[in-house]
């Protein structure tokens, strides 16, 4: 039985978003920049993608701004309003267990001088409120806190926080890298005080190369592509019709049955966990998000496991699917604190709504028998 | 009859393409980072587009970056190479009629402290070339040159610039805007001392959101996207694999029978042109490239004149396409220094090999019922 559990990675597209998009690269294929009747067909879809997702997040139209992607989203908020706003300050707080898009930012904006400060996790993987609300003070333009951790579905305080960095400093901005959050939970922005968020199509099951930056209007930003000054001079770039579209369609597929879709996933991730608990030395670091389930099988490396499933038609991820091939130490497993042989065991479950309860009870089933296998044949070597 | 004459602007894809960009968003649908199987499926599509890219362009496959369209590339290029070579050097050249995505790179890396040269143009739209190769000196790090100039279609020197400003100083680099020369003849950089050369998916039938930025081996950039490390840790950011391997598809396409779908444009091209200047008072600027005209219609602005055109069916742009809602005095056509008359008058007809001899037909007819009129209008105003 095959089974896909890499849904934090990527999701498939929804058949009718595939449609949509399909149309659009034959039929509505204008440049949304040309002035004649075939430009305006294709302004128009991007107008409405535009309507559904600020409807979903309670902003206005001119408050969304789309992207390649999740990566560009994030590197436009925090690039973007550091360079804006360095006349204002120089300090940047973050957290110590962000997506590589934004901690490769922070990196690069340390090299230009800002002084940027990471703040832990206690041992659930949520941010110390505390330390990083002590960190933010008058030099503080920018706190960027992801909303659901990507590799073990913690869910960070963003409303407390949102709050209490306000109270602080009211001029700093607040961004958000809400990936893995956005279609898994309800997000209004301006009412949890985020200045700028992040969304990614393709773990919606929108298009790849798709993204949202949601900007709260009167943000001071630059953006990081020049050009033609399309999407009112922030993102330059002949729109992506097509990827607009489908993300539209996908958000508003995604909310129009939320809870429904999000208790699919929640109960399939509560059996997994259930299941596998039923196994010797096997710890779960599970966060509290639906669709994102983790897990250490003491005694086997990940990606032996992983690749054991793998013959079997089991997906699943070691650590974060998103740092490109390379075997990097994750960074939430290392805050959290995981000893040695838990590290090198954890493997990520993260669940659709097309998956099933036949495919998690197949999975158990598969890791009740290769796991005695692949440990009996770790202590023989 | 319907005509898109558009095509500079952007193009219909291909419908093998559009079933390709189908196929992956449903069934291939993985994240190439991932470790698994659906990960490596998905990583090959990638691998086989950027194969076939680099052997249009006699170039090796790692020198193939995929972007999400032309304008993130020439920002890539020009940023990226600024950013990462300032310490050889302060000075920039580059014409007076590039594309927004090169001006606009320009003006940012003005305000960043470069000496950013511009050099004009004769009377056709090509660059001056004694005088652009006089401005590169040892301070200069980066030449940037359009090859082919999207509203009149002039087609720019690029092998004999490329030769003497290598000659000048060996160490410059070498840029190309090639959005609307790639796909309509046969370009190996490297030949032609490129060093970094732009490509856009959606002006040759591939899908919009996709982009190609040849970086020759040994090429200092900075990213200018920061995240995973995809991509070499040139461009961060999961792979859009159905619109990668779409616009591999689409470069296969278009090269396997070049000459053919060139000739047919330029046919169509002429066709129009000699049709057109029957007509009293119009006036042709179009340069080589086999599938721009252009041409002012004195008496009748642009804007009313696309407007009628429209009304029948037959979609033209007034200027550039790409310059987002904005009436902005076209660059190239104040350049080749046209009467204001003309100026005000100009439209661009753009073809593809979807275009046929019945609607060049058609479209002169229309213009030769439509012009008189309009005309008489104006001057009873």
């Amino acid at each position: 039985m095959e089974a896909y559990f890499d849904n934090a990675a990527t999701t498939v597209v929804f058949p009718e978003v595939r449609e949509l998009v399909t149309k659009l690269m034959g039929e509505d294929y204008g440049n949304p920049s040309s002035l004649h009747m075939k430009g305006m067909d294709a302004g128009a879809y991007v107008k409405t993608a535009r309507e559904i997702i600020a409807k979903e997040l309670k902003a206005e139209p001119k408050e969304i701004i789309f992207t390649s992607g999740g990566t560009e989203s994030n590197n436009m908020a925090l690039i973007g309003a550091a360079l804006a706003n360095k006349r204002a300050g120089n300090k940047i707080v973050t957290t110590t267990v962000e997506h590589a898009s934004v901690s490769a930012c922070m990196k690069f904006l340390s090299e230009l001088g800002f002084e940027v400060v990471s703040i832990g996790t206690d041992k659930n993987g949520i941010v110390d409120t505390r330390k990083l609300v002590e960190a933010v003070d008058e030099n503080t333009i920018l706190v960027s806190v992801m909303y659901v951790n990507n590799e073990i579905g913690s869910v960070m305080p963003i409303e407390e926080i949102g709050r209490l960095i306000k109270e602080k400093n009211s001029k700093v901005l607040f961004h958000v890298d809400a990936i893995q959050a956005f279609g898994k939970m309800i997000i209004y922005p301006k009412r949890l005080n985020i200045d700028m968020m992040s969304i990614s199509g393709h773990k919606l099951h929108g298009p790849k190369g798709t993204g949202v930056l949601f900007v709260k209007n009167g943000t001071k930003l630059k953006p990081i592509l020049y050009g033609g000054g399309q999407q009112d001079g922030m993102r330059s770039g002949t729109e992506n019709v097509p990827g607009i579209a489908g993300l539209g369609l996908a958000v508003k597929m995604v909310y129009e049955n939320l809870d429904e879709r999000v208790s699919h996933m929640k109960k399939l991730k509560d059996r997994l966990t259930t299941g596998l608990q039923d196994i010797e030395n096997v710890y779960c670091h599970s966060g509290e998000a639906p669709h994102i389930a983790s897990f250490s099988f003491v005694g086997v490396r990940s990606q032996v496991l992983l690749n054991k499933l793998g013959e079997r038609g089991i997906y699943v991820s070691a650590g974060s699917a998103c740092s490109s091939n390379k075997q990097l130490v994750s960074s939430v497993l290392t805050a959290i604190d995981l000893p040695k042989e838990q590290l090198e065991s954890t493997l990520r479950f993260s669940f659709s709504e097309y998956n099933t309860e036949e495919q998690v009870d197949d999975a158990i089933e598969v890791m009740k028998e290769i796991l005695p296998i692949l440990r009996r044949y770790v202590r023989k070597k």
